[in-house]
């Protein structure tokens, strides 16, 4: 995966706005291998299951010239003892170093993130949604008792809600997995879901309460305040690049991408309009005194005299780009002491005086930053419809999409067949799931509450 | 390679200011594959000789059960038709996409930086300063003429010598490498060289002026403003965790770390001193109105009130980790107005104020900042020796070590030579090298002058 400068802008500022919140709730960085002896994922018996196939395997760690003088080859003499995977997650390598970490409560709690990449091999690769390798960030939490590693996964689970929210103004709603959909070791997994605008959901982060699991595949014993010996307690959960994939599938539109102000590279892009190099400089002059009182108030702003292109072929460049406000300066402009405004949610344009700009600007892109959220949330709404029977069941996913709100009456089974004959999955069971006396869909069986069912990426 | 919470949190620093400065000088990040295809490799000649052999080869993609039961086993049929290896350094990769990027003048200069973990297989490997997978940044930069390849090659060995100088308060020399130093494919590489405390050279970072050699090697052609077709100019440079070893080795001493402040994870840590929990509330009351001045002055400090350890322990502790300066307040300081200030890196102690302690430390953190670069700087000194004669370089070399100045005739046969018999390598010929008629200490040869030598890392 090859992720462009403006796109690696992007995730920057995510990295940055949750490294922020990781640190504001106790965590810290860490660094660990890349490679993982392949004996590591027999140790946690579910694990291997759910994550120890489809991964890229080292097995030589020599090139040659080719004897027949073909380019170069794999020399056959440097063949490992035993091959290293190249981790698709990192519970097993941490948790084994863990051990050497970890003697008594008084080492407890460990709040770690790390961000890295991972690789799990995909036959069919889609951007930023299904990729061999991709960016992450995974946090490993250890705890001296359960209730604490419980917190701590709801803790971040909430985390990544206020920031998929807050910064990416994208809703979702937070919930458990079903025992089908969890994570290979989890106990628990809390995850966040969003739906895209083909009403298709997208998990977006995933919290997961691991138990002792790892800690007793890894034998990771403290001695705790009682003196008595216990296995440790264990979180972990990340999100990834795969939130560039949210980002993109909720909000553009057929210009292009539509980016929240608080997560574009620059929020402001400022276009010259001209026909003498005399105008240009009277723009420029103009333009310098906006440009600084924009940044006075944290504002990022490009402006581009970039001679070479034409403004038509500018606007379109930034529309597809998702530039959250525009602001273009003529001659004329310069006489009346205005300039026209555009902004990319709405593609709205109005003329604004100059006098005070940067306030306007200023609260033009928290209402853009709100407005995305609300079209998104407004959708979500729409393309969120509660059936009673298994045939509205198939006949909203098919015609309509979105998510499904029904009864399900608890059973692996169930939710198999389901998926089975129509590929929806059981998105999560909600946290604010209304307890409803019901009747599963499916089975006729009696259930206390609706869960959500999704087609999903 | 795992680096733990607080190695990791100076590595953090170390990657905010360096990227901070290759913004600043008109960079952006992006990001390229982990894998790079074999075939890769064979194109650019030179870089198959340097590079695509101590590699980590990846050869399947899947792993299984074992059908006898004995845990997983790499599934035969998952074979690659093509052997993926593991990037040891992305100019490959990174010119095949090049290519894609690339078709006239007005899309250069492209100025890019990855920060990544790259892997190079080692035998026996030495934490920091030779591990198989390490973290680093490349710059992989490409322009329309030699003359401004040439200009970025040198205007990023002069952000790191700014860099290592600066925030790792440690000196280093700017040259040019030889003919057989030089980073494979490499028309010329600049390199920064510090020296450590045990009188071995560590190369800090490298600057490569690739010339054409990748353009041709991944056909990368571009229209110039006159119109003509012409191979796109190359630049990488970079520098890695490396830097941590260095850190280490340069400034350490008997007790520990001894950390320049502007890249201490925290600058300053208060003890407090007490028997009953009385003392400790008053003193946290002090300690509080301490924390919020430093911090009003952009200090970093952590308050260590926790109630486990001895005062006497976490002394010991932060004089390991290498805190710049320890407050410790007692029941007397209390009475009398005062705390008990010491800087790590003279060990010395002093009784100061309460009142204004916050400009005192301030001031203090400079001056340990620039304590500790003076003291590597009188070493460096004191350990770089003029020889004249092969006799008199060999004495050196093996009773003092250090920097050892001497004339060379330029040929790639005498430093082989001089290598062979001694270990010792040409580090560099100084940018700042006095011309001076001499004659080289090995052939006796005519050479216009000296060049460095020294054992390295
Ligand atoms: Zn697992
Ligand atoms: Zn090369």
């Amino acid at each position: 995966m090859v992720i462009k400068p403006y796109g690696y802008a992007i995730w920057e500022k995510m990295q940055a706005q949750l490294d922020k919140m990781f640190k504001e709730t106790g965590h810290v960085n860490a660094y660990f291998p890349l490679f993982i002896p392949k004996s590591f994922f027999s140790k946690e018996a579910s694990h291997v299951e759910g994550f120890a196939k489809e991964c890229a395997v080292v097995t030589h760690y020599r090139l040659m010239n080719d004897p027949n003088g073909k380019g170069i080859i794999v020399d056959p003499d440097a063949k490992l003892e035993e091959e290293l995977i190249v981790r698709p997650t990192s519970e097993t390598i941490i948790w084994s170093t863990y051990k050497t970490w970890i003697q008594s409560y008084r080492d407890l709690p460990i709040l770690v993130n790390q961000w890295a990449n991972v690789v799990r091999w995909e036959m069919r690769t889609r951007l930023f949604l299904r990729t061999a390798e991709f960016l992450w960030q995974e946090g490993h939490t250890a705890h001296a008792t359960s209730q604490e590693a419980m917190e701590e996964a709801e803790r971040m689970v909430n985390v990544y809600a206020t920031f998929v929210e807050e910064f990416m103004a994208l809703p979702v709603i937070k919930g458990s997995k079903s025992a089908n959909e969890r994570f290979a070791g989890a106990l628990e997994t809390y995850t966040i879901e969003a739906l895209m605008q083909d009403g298709k959901a997208l998990q977006s982060g995933t919290s997961h309460f691991l138990g002792q699991n790892f800690a007793k595949a890894f034998d990771v014993r403290f001695t705790n305040k009682e003196g008595k010996e216990d296995f440790v307690w264990a979180t972990s959960w990340g999100v990834s690049t795969r939130l560039m994939g949210a980002l993109i599938m909720a909000h553009s539109d057929d210009n292009g991408l539509v980016l929240p102000p608080k997560l574009a590279p620059f929020q402001v892009v400022i276009v010259p309009i001209y026909k003498q190099d005399e105008q240009l400089a009277a723009i420029s002059e103009k333009v310098d005194s906006i440009v600084s009182k924009l940044k006075a108030l944290g504002i990022s702003v490009k402006y581009d005299n970039n001679d070479t292109k034409k403004p038509g072929w500018k606007f379109a460049e930034y529309e597809l780009k998702g530039v959250p406000v525009r602001i273009a300066i003529g001659p004329r402009d310069l006489e009346n002491g205005t300039v026209e405004v555009a902004r990319r949610d709405t593609l709205e344009k109005q003329v604004v005086s100059m006098d005070g700009i940067e306030l306007y600007i200023q609260q033009l892109l928290d209402a853009i930053q709100e407005n995305i959220y609300k079209k998104a949330f407004d959708y979500r709404t729409g393309m969120t419809t509660p059936v009673e029977t298994y045939e509205e069941f198939k006949e909203v996913l098919q015609n309509k999409g979105g998510f499904i709100s029904a009864h399900w009456d608890g059973t692996p089974e169930t939710e198999q067949a389901i998926k089975d004959e129509t590929k929806a999955t059981i998105r999560c069971i909600p946290f604010d799931q209304v307890p409803e006396e019901g009747k599963c869909i499916y089975s006729g069986k009696p259930s206390k509450g609706r869960v959500l069912f999704a087609l999903a990426y």
